[in-house]
């Protein structure tokens, strides 16, 4: 931050405010507080007669690389919503969410990943614009080191995991 | 947003960027897109032999509520350290995280909670400086309708009908 977005200073401090812990970004000027804070990756890996669905990323970062589908929350939605907004997005299908999986932090990146599973409906899904492939693997296929972000390793071991132990259950994690 | 926060321009459109679907703060000097998503609410309902933790709120907005502790997540957190710090800062206690409990989104204010339950470090708490009150509640105390929030509600009654039921699981809900 290089001016007040409310006033347009340039005379910022970065200090704890008054009856705060922790430093901002201070506008002397007119003496806006701008408060910064972990975003939400929404994501929801979507299942169909024992397989699950995974899209190949066609933008940067880790293009190339397969990944359960998701991406930054939007202002107006739910969690819930926005994950079948992803999937409906990068791999042109409908889900029906089935509950939440896994909690995923990233502090060093100010992220916090929520994946839930879904049901895929009919089995029918696309390729969308920020896809370069959309695949239904089993357990057996997944291209483990193609796997584009630690997110989703970490949701599809505990997918595999849980599905074998017939249990389903809420998976926290971190990086 | 009245001024671009990157180069101080005051000429910023609410437009459509090219590849995105929806409209963005865009600066028209210097072409920096502005986001904005939804913000994350960390909590923890502290447990301790058959009761709960509630913090009455010193602060607005709801002050003079009990309220599940919990508040902004902030850079550099994980979800769970987050519900933990509030713990300590609201009701001056320590609590070993169970598991996570409840995301409860609301949309209209651009914010999803993240509840978790959480087990009270010795029984041992106080009243932190946001709070003008703590106290452990049986189920038959709550003061339903001095709860601050219904995210807290929605917490709450979840929580006991899980235990009555003698499950735990997590909980989906928006308003």
């Amino acid at each position: 931050m290089n001016f007040c977005s409310n006033c347009g200073s340039s005379h910022l401090v970065f200090d704890v405010p008054e009856g705060d812990t922790r430093p901002r970004d201070i506008c002397r000027d007119c003496g806006k507080i701008h408060y910064s804070n972990p975003r939400i990756i929404t994501g929801c890996l979507p299942l169909w007669e024992g397989k699950m669905l995974l899209c190949k990323r066609a933008i940067e970062p880790r293009c190339g690389y397969w990944n359960v589908p998701g991406g930054f929350l939007e202002n107006g939605e739910t969690a819930e919503a926005g994950a079948a907004r992803e999937v409906r997005e990068e791999a042109l299908a409908g889900v029906e969410i089935i509950g939440v999986h896994a909690i995923f932090s990233l502090p060093n990146f100010n992220q916090v990943y929520i994946h839930f599973l879904g049901k895929l409906k009919n089995g029918e899904f696309g390729v969308g614009e920020e896809s370069s492939d959309a695949r239904l693997f089993l357990e057996s296929e997944i291209p483990w080191p193609e796997i584009a972000f630690q997110s989703s390793t970490f949701t599809l071991r505990h997918y595999f995991d849980d599905r074998e132990k017939g249990i389903r259950q809420v998976h926290l994690g971190s990086l």
